[in-house]
């Protein structure tokens, strides 16, 4: 099956979880708001959103095309996506297991957005950076320690001695570890400077998934959009200013 | 089964959506936290939480255990019970799309919760009133609007000539609808009194649910915690002030 993806065409965003699962599985997809010609661009996109077309319409992007079912939030379309793609294990506990922890994730992002747009999504960044200022010092001091010791716990607390969020096999879950830790690498470098030793299992997994051959080829290719201040993880070096 | 829910116990929270379905069903349910002895109380919800003694614990409340699942995130609870508590249709893509309906509706209680606490969960309230403000505007003006005018259309556009979000039957959704307007019209009566005649098919299935044997005798009971400035759910005058 062709998957259609549907995301902002500029930024890695929510989407990013998603295009990396499609990528590591080899799956055949398009990225709809990225391509020309009718029926694609992100006119397309916003057909689709605005519901003129649909019975049920998302309420904001991504979200995918899969056959006859248009499924929207990145966490819901990971969970459809996992079984298809071999990433995600059979027995129901671990899909559970897989879905909260999907689920964390997507808190965590809701708070990296928080730290550049913590007043209005409809106000630029300039119009808010005193309140981001004390937003991200709050996210660089403890929230993003206690998620990244959550995950980490995973790691090296799960009985099976190796290796992915869920033992023994790669799941998508890791695809979202290694995005994490990218993006905050890319946001908050001085904080994982400070933080990563911490961290150790989950550092040395990102550097496992990075090296992945479909992942590498992925990350090198023209198809993975470089972050930008655009983006959820955005790079505003006064954010973390004093703070090493 | 006896299900036991872990939910800090003087606040609705995010596990009164769960709670709502438990009751709407009828189920056999322990409200851990409630309630006193070994094994219960918040201790009991702590000791689960720090982890020491699960290789999975979960991130945050509120979590489920059923059986030998411990499950955490509302959403995936709800997920999960759905169809255990014939709260869910049987076609994957109404199970696909009732999730996906109550991911966006996590995605509103953050945004509520945002409007006390822009800057930090750390500070008070009134250490951030002035960014909890500007953080209310965008949120009474914009957001609350957006999000509810979505879930309207969502009963008003469905096919089947009705009444439930997901068509004919009763979903969790609906519960979770019903707590939305409930929360809403507490914390934001100003705003409310204003959207309200916008979406009068929301407001009527909120009439509707409220009378459901079950659901009404669970609000007549102590078992449903009032609103409170503890709460997801905070009435704060000062946030709507100058708005009708």
């Amino acid at each position: 099956m062709r998957y259609e993806l549907f995301y902002w065409p500029s930024i890695q965003g929510r989407g990013e979880f998603i295009r990396l699962a499609l990528e590591e599985a080899g799956a055949d997809y398009l990225d709809v708001a990225r391509e020309r010609g009718r029926g694609r661009g992100v006119a397309a996109m916003m057909q689709l959103l605005r519901g003129s077309t649909l019975a049920r319409p998302p309420f904001a992007p991504p979200f995918l095309k899969a056959g006859q079912l248009l499924i929207a939030q990145t966490a819901n379309i990971l969970q459809h996506l996992g079984p298809r793609l071999r990433l995600t294990p059979q027995a129901e506990a671990s899909r559970l297991w897989a879905h909260q922890l999907q689920l964390t994730v997507e808190d965590l992002i809701v708070e990296v957005h928080a730290t550049h747009h913590p007043l209005s999504s409809d106000l630029y960044y300039y119009e808010q950076k005193a309140a981001a200022r004390r937003r991200a010092r709050y996210f660089t001091g403890q929230r993003a320690p206690q998620f990244l010791h959550y995950f980490e716990g995973m790691l090296t607390g799960n009985q099976t001695g190796v290796a992915y969020m869920l033992g023994r096999r790669l799941s998508y879950i890791d695809l979202s570890m290694f995005q994490i830790v990218e993006g905050l690498r890319y946001a908050f470098p001085k904080m994982m400077a400070r933080l990563e030793p911490e961290v150790p299992a989950l550092i040395e997994l990102h550097a496992r998934i990075a090296q992945r051959p479909n992942i590498a080829a992925y990350l090198a290719s023209p198809r993975r959009i470089p972050f930008n201040e655009d983006d959820i993880f955005r790079h505003y070096p006064e954010l973390e200013k004093g703070r090493s």
